[in-house]
């Protein structure tokens, strides 16, 4: 790793003087300055023009004088950062951290509170975040409101979902700004709890892209011991501010000096691939705290899962779904899925076409009565169906070499699951589980909080702790969204809290677009374990006169793999899709997880994406590309490619009547030899796509 | 145990005309009805006198019609019970169960939703729950309210405490029902949280004496799963109604059918032994579920602890009470109580005194700042300060024949506890504590919750639950105040949830009627960690020039021994102080902490009281009376002793010149033979006691 860092300390900076920053590049300007009022105020340009007009900064206190006004700067510092670092897994084996920081001391007139705002200048945007020193008058606060303002310089178009406190599972919207309004959206789309508490209140990563062809992304980065950040739209200025998840009493966040809040981020470019291949989040958030990594590995699965999804199965023992208090009295009904025998059955799948693991929902006690009740003793984690058995079942994949995933759904009931938890965790290690996919489906108990709110933040990161401390990775599902916070504890290796594929089986499903969204917002933060790989795209679920259907052909499930990137990937179709499909399987089997590096060669939020990157451990290549509704034709050079080698190329595409609804499974194989001079035209169905592997040959 | 069970099913009740169900003696009499709203009423007679008027019952919810009106009763239920148990620790080594209960079950027009509500009719009392049985329109149910009324007769003279939500730690006001006014009390009384939030609201047990003198007692059995009910009091009609503790949304309870209230309980009586001495609250609560209880042990001890109510050493190690993450930079101030030194000395003290466990407060980090923050990551209940070797000292106390008692204070950030309970009760196993002494100092943490509300009852009871599982007891102190959940789970051995003996070292004290009032209120629920034992009554605290003390006579501090049953006793002052007294001290050490039975012989609630109890494992007898601010002379008949029986008595006294303010510890010893036919003269001196040891000779 190399540190260069080049220190600069400034003289007190005078009120409605604005002090500069520049990225490296010096494509991206940051001015700073306090107005009349003593209000911290930034502003924000690339290239010229003004990206973010003058905005407000600030922090409001419930009990005291707030941080918002009567600010002098009392000193002023810049330094330089320009180093790398290797994360444990990745996209990249290798990641820059290169950036201008200037950091503003303000002192408060009359109450002499001090307040910190730190800048970092990025090529691909800037970031900031408060920081509150220790000092006498500011020991413990509560934040009754964060200040701060992004005024867009225009009525952008923007990729939104609404700012809903307790899910993110939205369909993207592509509106303009002005547009932006959750009363108009249709919310029967098959997601359990919604709490959307204001018309013109979005999520974060906003993606948004401007009239000129400016690619703008509002987010957050590391966000620890604080309340999630949604963003409220003024749709007639363009002003977006910022609004903190509140706590059951509405509070926003419980801090104490010394303390930082969550970085604020503004990527910009004129290229959406810098946007889309950013690593600002990661660098934005503190380094890998765990001194053994050696037990982290990327992880390959299939499961019993789909399977109920689709309503083959149930997760429950009795197959009511409603019985109450079923516990006393289990009656099989025949049409459980995690029995022994079905998982011996994915277990000799998994280990004949080598996968790591298999992961079993419905295992435990308390399926019956799980939902929807805010019940809190839902599951004890411990405990698991009669026609389970977890010897047998641990002892059996052992033999054949395939790791379990454990599952953690804990109804939202968080207090009973942190009582749980040792135990839990002992139940993992007993049985050699070494990763756990949790849950939190329905509203949060305690009561009154919601998923995004500070209570649950904490929650999510004390867990990823916890299973670091025993050894354990997690995936979460249904949690708030990541903010790079698996840079910090690598072993919190993915999480669902987005939209995943799941919602193609049950709902009015994902449209063409979604996965060419997620890379620009969700995928931002962190891994998603998306789910993919389902090949039997049209099913009868639960109204066997009504066919759901996969919005996408198959070779863009196989493009996923590639396109969203994971180091925790399911194939999520049941074995006998896979087995009447074993060509196309192949390459399900052959990507890799974890990566030396990743190019991404075409880009455009809501269109389409194409990206190619170099497996970790080997000199292969692999390329996945996808595309909207639109069918889409392209030439992709192959210049990446090490010189003078000698690829087998072998490229999974549409057939030539693909089309997602009409036709989704017609696709083709071929293969050919390819070097880092080729071209590949390809030609991409609607809502299709491009999956290839490029092999050296000798 | 004998059972006698009579049963009788009755017609329908006709609207308007009331069920009459009478207790065994015939004393009590119980008049159940609906009215011509299809409300439930109920009255309550004693010898023929009007205790309760038509009262109205009922439950609300939030989400749909309740269960207040438009009821019929489809059928009436009525049988008698007569058994006999034996708590594995308690006043009486065998309890007789004795009522006639009626169960009317209700049905509400239109919604043909379900309730019943059971009567049960004791000679001392009667008490009623709400049962929900298991029905389609009633499944998952949010209780908004609850309707139970009891209005009362007259303009009874009251003993009661503000219907604070998160503390009992007060001093009884004894005023009439009309004079009740918490906007009148002086809040300045050393209790750290006050959640006050109506001026006519108060607590229960409420204790009451009629202008007739009747003793009325209205209090709650069984709460669990349930919040905390206080009293809502009409000054000018002398009419109380239900008020449930919410939680931080306003909720009061989340339930499923079938499911059961807390017991309401009236208890009634012409002498006021018969409330003090009933055992109906235990009745009403659940069996014991523990199979083996081998471990359940009564435990007297000392501890670090008094030292630091009294300002000579200080819980935390760098002895600032105030330093802000001192965890990282520990310095020793050389005043922390609970070094490895010092707890040997109490070791070696407990060992040559006969006293079974010794208390460390204190040995913990994060004492620093601890409290009065609403901080969430307090303690970790597992890592000793550096001065506190716990191996050594588990070692020794080994060594010695002692038992260490484990302290868990909360700071009540319970969900961090709940998150550490499994590591520290591992901790507990792992050096041989038997027992915790547990906290819940300050605001809780989930933030917007009450002690008192539903949550924090389930807190309490897993706490209990989880330390039976390990076969380790618990105490807690803070904890809403006991219902008579230790006869179902007999390891929760104590609790404080009243203002204890700890207050006269700090505030303004416990005035010299309290001990005489708590025996009908606090006690009824369940025993009591009051920390006896005081003889050095004059201390300067925090203020060097301002002299705190004790309001009692030093033999007072032994006869709360006998007074205030419980089987965990702290002997609380400082070793140096017994070994002053030595003599005085005997008594603690002789005292028993479980009984064959329990005699009241003399009883006025805020004046005086007398009891006489069996050693549960020998023939001796000892006996306690205490006094308000009056001195008292009684004679006391020993007609309980058995017959043919020479016992030797020491008696315990208070020298004729004593007295609680300016001659507190003028005492005297003196021995003679009494038999079942000897009468003794007692002379207590203001604040002041007796207490009596009869060993039988031969």
């Amino acid at each position: 790793m190399k540190k260069i860092i080049t220190s600069l300390i400034c003289c007190t900076l005078q009120i409605g003087v604005a002090q500069q920053v520049s990225s490296p590049s010096k494509n991206i300007t940051l001015d700073f300055s306090v107005n009349q009022q003593g209000q911290p105020i930034y502003q924000v340009f690339y290239k010229g023009k003004t990206i973010i007009k003058p905005s407000k900064m600030g922090i409001s206190f419930k009990e005291k004088t707030g941080l918002t006004a009567n600010f002098s700067v009392a000193k002023t510092e810049q330094h330089t950062v320009d180093e790398t670092w290797n994360p444990i897994l990745g996209e990249e084996a290798t990641i820059r951290n290169h950036y201008n920081q200037a950091t503003f001391h303000l002192t408060q007139k009359e109450t002499n509170q001090q307040l910190i705002i730190v800048f970092k200048v990025f090529d691909e945007g800037i970031a900031f975040r408060y920081e509150f020193p220790f000092q006498e008058r500011v020991n413990y606060f509560i934040i009754s409101d964060e200040n701060t303002e992004f005024n867009l310089t225009g009525n952008h178009k923007t990729f939104w979902i609404p700012g809903d406190y307790d899910s993110q599972e939205y369909v993207y919207n592509e509106t303009k700004l002005s547009e932006i309004d959750n009363s108009k959206l249709d919310l029967d789309n098959g997601i359990a709890l919604q709490t959307i508490l204001s018309p013109h209140r979005v999520q974060s990563p906003l993606m948004m892209v401007s009239d000129e062809g400016l690619y703008i992304n509002i987010f957050e980065a590391a966000v620890v011991n604080y309340p999630i950040m949604h963003l409220d739209v003024d749709i007639k200025t363009n002003a977006l501010k910022a609004n903190l998840t509140p706590n059951a009493i509405g509070d926003k966040a419980y801090l104490r000096t010394p303390s930082v809040t969550p970085w604020r981020t503004i990527m910009v470019s004129d290229d959406a691939r810098d946007i889309v291949g950013s690593k600002m989040i990661l660098n934005l958030n503190e380094p890998n705290k765990l001194e053994d990594t050696s037990w982290i590995k990327p992880m390959k699965y299939v499961g019993i899962w789909w399977e109920m999804q689709i309503g083959m199965s149930t997760w429950d023992y009795t197959g009511s779904q409603s019985a109450q208090n079923a516990g006393d009295t289990l009656l099989a009904s025949g049409k459980h899925g995690a029995t022994t025998e079905k998982t011996k059955h994915y277990i000799d799948f998994a280990a004949k076409h080598g996968f790591d693991g298999v992961l079993v929902e419905g295992w435990n006690v308390g399926w019956e009565d799980w939902f929807g009740n805010w019940k809190e003793d839902v599951f004890d984690f411990l405990t698991p169906y009669p026609d389970f058995d977890m010897e047998e079942i641990s002892n059996y994949a052992q033999s054949k070499g395939v790791k379990m995933i454990m599952r953690h759904e804990t109804s939202s009931s968080v207090g009973n699951y942190e009582r749980h938890l040792d135990r839990a965790m002992d139940l993992m290690k007993k049985y050699g589980y070494p990763a756990v996919k949790s849950g939190y489906v329905g509203r949060i108990i305690p009561r009154g909080e919601y998923h995004d709110g500070q209570a649950m933040v904490n929650h999510f990161n004390f867990v990823a702790q916890r299973m670091a401390d025993n050894k354990l990775m997690v995936n979460s599902h249904e949690s708030s969204r990541p903010t790079g916070y698996h840079r910090t504890y690598p072993n919190y290796i993915a999480a669902e809290a987005a939209r995943g594929n799941e919602f193609n089986a049950w709902s009015n499903g994902n449209p063409p677009a979604h996965e060419t969204i997620l890379p620009f917002t969700r995928l931002l933060g962190g891994p998603m374990d998306y789910t993919p790989g389902i090949f039997e795209m049209k099913m009868s679920v639960y109204d066997p006169n009504k066919m759901e259907q996969v919005q996408t052909t198959l070779v863009k499930q196989l493009a996923l793999y590639v396109t969203m990137y994971s180091p925790l990937q399911m194939a999520a179709d049941l074995p006998e899709n896979y087995e009447k499909h074993l060509d196309a399987f192949q390459f399900i089997k052959d990507v890799p997880l974890d990566w030396q590096t990743s190019k991404y060669l075409e880009a455009e939020p809501g269109d389409y994406l194409t990206v190619a990157r170099k497996d970790k451990n080997s000199e292969s290549w692999f390329l996945g590309s996808i595309t909207d509704e639109n069918p889409r034709k392209t030439e992709i050079k192959l210049d990446f490619l090490s010189p003078n080698k000698k690829y087998k190329a072998t490229i999974y595409k549409d057939g030539k009547d693909a089309h997602w609804k009409d036709n989704p499974t017609s696709y083709e194989i071929t293969t050919e030899t390819v070097t880092n001079t080729s071209k590949l035209k390809l030609a991409l169905a609607s809502s299709g796509g491009v999956a290839i592997s490029m092999v050296p040959i000798n």
